[in-house]
């Protein structure tokens, strides 16, 4: 269990650095152009998880979720106990993750966001954004095992743009990212309704899935 | 059959959401740099393309387009009147999908778009864009049948630059986006001889794939 | 043979118009930000070369280029009286793939390019491209015949960007490209020494590759 | 051995010549948005890697960087002689690459780079970026053998983004870089620390893999 721990710790670490310096590295540099900002956040973001998956996904399924780990209890692929384990995990490395990434790049290692993300849409989008991301990795699981790692990191890529919270779908990392005051940052009062739209998003997602992926 | 289905409109639903939504995203953003929208906007047609025929292909095909669909009628490997259901069901989720992106970005669900999208040079484009799709498909489950998502992923990134229209070559999506006033609309009238060109390619390369692709 | 023909003449014809059409859409769009028009130009050039390696690869080989055909004829793994058939087919559909592209953008058919491209520094990018171009098919075929196809669009990706003449690296395109006076174009009577440049890289990688690259 | 040592040395030659040439490039063409250049930069080095390792590494293993051949030898899969000839020809032959770039480009051959590149945040990012690739070659190598190219090039594609030094990561690269006054250039008296933070990381993530990767 150890293992499986610094697995998810590790994984969380470097996912959560990734999602905050490379948003902190394409702010500096964009010149103001958001959407080139944002291209090269989802290129990194991306690429991070294609990499962590392929590495730690055998240690420990490389969730670096909560919302994941959640479905897994709920499957029985993953005991309760250990869900909140890993779960407690993901969050303290990942935080971790956030002040390297603030070191890194000489800012202080302690901020909060004053970014509000907030409306119905936004709420809406996380929902759907974590419903999608929950859906990918059960199917892939079932149709092709060894491409879980560019599926999830292929729908990341995929759901920074077409949802107008530029998709969180993880409760860690919106409190993660509630402790940056930069490029990927969310003010902490928006902070619970995005974790709730997220939890309805992927309980939906693991209901459907009993019917229509798990059959096949 | 309701399974297939489900998992076709559920398909269209995301893929149509992600057309339409990574559209508005790219164009709120990209500060008036166009070319920089429709990297965005490319980057996240293909990558949940790519997610979607994996997870999706082995339950129902993942045809996620009318012309794909009445290709398969016309190879018999869908009866026809499996292939209207599908194609109902694309284009009602497909609308939906639509819908939801204009939610998720806090603007009315109901549009109609004033972007006009005619002339010759474009009705070749979308004939050309759809003999390629066709093509790709059938010759990629030819020759290397696990890689048809990321064929089908990549024909839509190099179309989306190559061709004049940026390349619909789907008449459910061409329906869809008469229904958005944004980046990736089509006024109404435009949109019936978009659907011709896309049938005609479509046809054609049916045709030519009897002789060149299925003896190999 | 008459398959082996329309499988390569098919495949020069989407490539050629994709390189010349994707740059035309990227420069219209891309508001005098050049490196932002490259971007959509390699994007698209190497996501079709993904496909039509994959599509066509099995019927043909996928030369596409008559300096990669050359080599085959000097391996001895292509009659000299075919390489000769595959070059003039290359070159022929490779013309009507930019002429479809001018169509496609309503731009007269017929052009040529006054964009000067030459000197020492470019002659020895277009060397050193054909060069890394041939090893890179003879190598991956060698390693991993299953993923000719992603290295070689990704070497494209790359020599786009790293040499200073954003990499031709195939007689043919370097033709076919002097007959647009777009972003892709070069002048006519800079196209001599490019082509005397790539097969001399060409010619070089086929000589290294029987000592480095053949007994592995 | 002149066989491997041919391998490393070529594939040092094209790497250290595409990071820098593409730089270059990017910069030569983005108009001062250097988010644009970094994307170029990016794609270009990431596609490249994913190349080098697929041809080169059934030949060398394809290290192209001293901190892996150090790491190799320390994990005694490569002797610490054959870990200095390693070492010396991918220092000699990436300035190789780096001095094409130049004449590439038509720039003077023999520079110096003014850029500094320094403090503790910069040195940190290095120790991260060089721990972060060790752990993906080894566990990739343990997990799927046959992704270590995709998962190499897109860790950098990462690393280039979420660490503040844009992630150099590779002691002969640092010394290559420090010999070209262009977008990847860093000064000469700021190269030291940098190597000396990369091989703490390096040594970090193999004293870690032996009790995390290893036993899996």
């Amino acid at each position: 269990m150890v293992r499986r721990l610094a697995s998810e710790g590790l994984g969380s670490f470097f996912l959560f650095a990734c999602v905050i310096g490379s948003g902190i590295m394409a702010q500096d540099l964009s010149a103001g152009n958001d959407a080139v900002a944002l291209l090269g956040n989802t290129l990194a973001t991306a690429a991070m998880l294609f990499v962590l998956i392929t590495i730690f996904g055998p240690i420990s399924g490389a969730h670096l979720n909560p919302a994941v780990s959640l479905v897994a209890a709920l499957r029985r692929e993953l005991r309760w106990r250990d869900a909140i384990l890993y779960t407690s995990t993901q969050l303290v490395f990942g935080i971790l993750g956030a002040w390297a990434a603030h070191l890194m790049f000489d800012l202080p290692a302690l901020q909060l966001s004053v970014k509000g993300r907030t409306g119905v849409g936004q709420w809406i989008g996380e929902a759907i954004a974590t419903f999608g991301l929950v859906l990918t990795i059960l199917g892939s699981v079932r149709s092709r095992r060894e491409w879980v790692a560019p599926s999830v990191a292929l729908y990341i890529t995929a759901a920074y743009w077409f949802t107008s919270s530029t998709s969180f779908a993880n409760p860690a990392i919106t409190i993660a990212r509630s402790l940056t005051n930069t490029f990927a940052g969310i003010a902490p009062h928006d902070v619970p309704p995005f974790i709730i739209a997220q939890l309805v998003g992927a309980g939906a997602a693991a209901l459907l899935a009993r019917w229509l992926i798990d059959p096949s």
